[in-house]
């Protein structure tokens, strides 16, 4: 049986009640690309930013406008904005066997070094929803900016059930 | 017939010659590495810049020494490279299936949000080349320097017929 | 046979103890996140760092507080743990039929363009472990800053025999 493969039928979408997530709309692009593409297993997520209802929930770098719970929310809604894409092309988060890859860009000014600590924020959801077992990899760095001057922006790939 | 998998034989070269967008000689290494890589149906691409003839074309930051109009120029030709260098390694573009996934790194200084209109000029090129219906994902960031001190670089990730 | 599609048995590892390269213990995730994850045939690697015992080799910038040679054994130093992940996690570097994708991310301040130079320490080992027909395609970026304050930040993407 396909599912075999990494996940239990109805676990995620579950364990997404359970806790209380809910998922917001999926963002709309913001130019000439689409916001899921999937190719063999595997699904590619653009960048998504922290935006409800197509506006910012934040504007602004870390060390400079914004301190790192500011930041932690941003990467938080960004996550929860991926999960709402991911659904949206998916049918279903219980087609997702895990999450394969993480990248966080945290745009930040001077000497600010708490970017674990922000990209947290999005692991420990994804962590909450996929379970525990299923950490993805994850690359955080630093950038000068960032679309539309949000604080954070998320990539993300995941393993789904073909 | 492989083709049927998501690409028409002959189409993509047809409309590259219709659209007359003509392909530079593709950028050779700045190191110790290779412009393309395939694994499986994947084709990945080193970071592709405006180089032409090993010369960068632009020179400079967004928000500083450039403006919106040569970044955008920037990624026009940066992805003009990146098509250059798939071609190169496959024969035709008619073995591309799509473009899975576009890195769009700008080099900014202070604030500059205008990164969708400059990684647009790139997307732009991208969706006259293998249609609309084939739009990648895309990340866009703003980056604190770039190679060679050029304003752009993208990354890409296309799927092939194997 | 398997390894006929890319390695040979043993050269790999062969080649490490050939030209003296020893393997530091790999590090351990800074938050929420695997250092390693597979799908398929592909290994995805979580950002490595210039990290030697949980603590920061290096740490500043390119341009303002470290030189050319401090990143460029700070990349060498990442390319490193980022072969001791691999090996903890496929058991043997024999597996790993290339590296496919390098992505080099380098904390800059000001007019700092010798980004390949320094990727390059980085991509050299890689060479000199895997074989010169063997090279990953690279993206090289500077950046504003990276976790805990370390000047650079290396994500490999492996192919291996599945």
């Amino acid at each position: 049986m396909v599912s075999g493969k990494g996940s239990q039928p109805g676990i995620t979408e579950a364990r997404l009640k359970e806790r209380g997530i809910a998922l917001p709309d999926g963002p709309t692009p913001l130019g000439t690309y689409a916001e899921a593409v999937q190719t063999g297993n595997l699904l590619f997520l653009s960048g998504m930013l922290p935006v409800i209802d197509h506006k910012p929930k934040y504007l602004g770098r870390l060390g400079k406008e914004l301190d790192s719970e500011a930041g932690r929310d941003a990467a938080r809604t960004a996550a929860l904005a991926a999960l709402a894409i991911a659904k949206q092309h998916l049918g279903s988060l219980d087609r997702v066997v895990r999450v394969v890859q993480l990248g966080v860009f945290i745009a930040t000014h001077g000497d600010f070094f708490d970017q674990p600590k922000v990209a947290d924020a999005a692991s420990d959801l994804l962590r909450d929803v996929f379970g525990n077992d299923k950490l993805p990899v994850r690359s955080v760095t630093g950038v000068a900016s960032l679309p539309l001057g949000v604080p954070v922006e998320i990539e993300v790939i995941f393993e789904i059930i073909h």
